[in-house]
């Protein structure tokens, strides 16, 4: 039987629950797998109709989702205590809004969902009923802990048809970023995307670039050390391995589109080399992908947008990047 | 009557002089201004041959080569004692290289020529004949100093018809950008910036933007605080003045087509938060326009490539974009 793919409800004074809406009404043209939302089918129906969206919703099962797709949106029901307005974030919503993700995560583990999409929350909310992770993709990651209680490292991958890229390290103080920068993590994190793009993307033999942290990767030295004293011992960690990665290579010249077609992910040492590039290729079209899971996890590239959440006019076009990308990769 | 641009030779050894002999082929089609190249014709000739280049070569004086330009490559001549083979540098061709700077200045200086083109040119094959100057720029600057002794301060712009960006900071460590990035730095840049794209671009009010040096900007300080305390002092300092300068802002989301069309040039904090854009989307066509001197200076954005000078296959479409940009900007 055809599981589908499990769509957390997001925060609901967000943009998720329209996004969500728009997805499914744009589920033949953008060609999406079938997927189910799990959330508060009242919500949603107050959502659609405030937005004048006409999306009929379906509660029901996970395992009844892939015959209801077609004719209406597939709720997994998790009703709400709370009224949630677009465009007012309420700590009240927070249980709620982690059960989503919960129930998720537990239908996927559980072989009733082929993979877990995520609508954005916004931390401060949760943190002020609560919530002790530092994000999203961690929360994600404790779930998928093991018995024994060791969470998995969960590594971050942005995605698009033009240029997919991983930050080595995120949201960190640039200062912070050469210290940071050790050996072990950039090879802790390449084993990682290279088994993941094996296993989850199917290819057989991943190439992977390593971009210089230092302009020109250092220049042999000569404009900071750590290129050639840190990277490069790395990457021949890693060829050892037998993992196909070249670098440290110059970040400036690794993203115009002849150098695209020599790799199929691009690591670079801060957030900002990683991100620039796929976010001026493929603004409204990137999708995150969470490696290291011992599920397959994306979700839209960008934030619950609180400011145009009551207008209705928010682009559904990464939520539905980033359905079509987990249909694609979980495809038999 | 009309002034021609000046076309220095750059290495002889590199690919300047061949790409050179391709710009004036291509002039008809990309629509260039009349330039002359400061060389030695004979090397120029033997070059042409080499490479199956039909280019007619007519020494001339500055003044003659706007009419000489339809029907040949004017050349202002500097002939060398060495001869010059490409792909082998050889620091016996310094003098030469340094003479056609030196010429090229003294004649845009003396109003002679409308603007300085460079060709590349090899720091090592310089220094190993005793040039003592950080760079090509740097050279430039010390030659237009006034006779006080003082010179210029250099701003390098990263030129192309899709984007415009100013790396605050060059070619330094990535480790030293944060303490190198004072407000005064980034005052005295966006000064220059706003009052050469008043002179030279003509754009009667220029829109500045300035990405932070963090992620998202620091988002208000809880990710490094340079943003919140350097950045934003600095940007508050320049609308006092009267430039008209946004930012920090995330330098992730600064550089799509939406983005782009808010602002006139991006100024940014490390050199491949500039270049990564630039390199992205404008590979062939980027230019390097350096600011802050008393003339107009445009170069192409590569090197020598002494590894493929020997081949005749160099792309000369950076070069022909920087005459492009001279010409269009030294327009009556």
């Amino acid at each position: 039987m055809t599981q589908s793919l499990a769509l957390t409800q997001g925060d609901p004074a967000g943009i998720g629950p329209e996004i969500a809406l728009k997805a499914w009404m744009a589920r033949e043209a953008a060609g999406l797998a079938p997927f189910f939302l799990i959330g508060d089918p009242d919500l949603l129906a107050r959502r659609a109709e405030r937005f004048g969206l006409p999306v009929p919703l379906q509660p029901c099962a996970p395992a009844e989702a892939a015959a209801v797709f077609a004719r209406a949106l597939p709720v997994v029901p998790l009703p709400m205590a709370t009224q949630a307005e677009p465009g007012r974030p309420d700590p009240a919503t927070a249980p709620a809004t982690l059960a989503s993700i919960e129930t998720a995560v537990g239908l996927v583990r559980a072989g009733r969902a082929e993979a877990v999409v995520t609508n954005p929350i916004a931390k401060h909310v949760l943190y002020a009923a609560g919530f002790r992770h530092p994000g999203h993709t961690e929360y994600l990651a404790s779930l998928a802990a093991d018995p024994d209680g060791a969470a998995p490292r969960p590594v971050m991958l942005l995605w698009s048809d033009l240029l997919a890229v991983v930050p080595v390290t995120i949201h960190v103080p640039l200062r912070a970023v050469p210290d940071l920068l050790t050996a072990d993590l950039v090879v802790e994190t390449a084993r990682i995307v290279d088994r993941d793009l094996r296993t989850r993307f199917r290819i057989a033999r991943p190439r992977l670039v390593l971009a210089g942290l230092n302009p020109h990767a250092g220049e042999a030295g000569s404009i900071g050390t750590e290129d050639r004293d840190v990277l490069e011992p790395a990457v021949a960690r890693l060829l050892r391995e037998g993992i196909d990665i070249r670098g440290p290579l110059s970040a400036d010249t690794l993203f115009h589109a002849r150098a695209r077609a020599g790799y199929d992910v691009a690591l670079a040492p801060t957030h900002d080399q990683a991100l620039i590039p796929i976010k001026t290729l493929a603004f409204d079209e990137g999708v995150n992908v969470t490696l290291g899971l011992p599920f397959l996890r994306t979700s839209p590239d960008h934030g619950t947008a609180f400011d145009i959440a009551a207008a209705g006019i928010a682009k559904a076009d990464s939520l539905i990047a980033a359905l079509r990308l987990a249909g694609r990769l979980t495809r038999p």
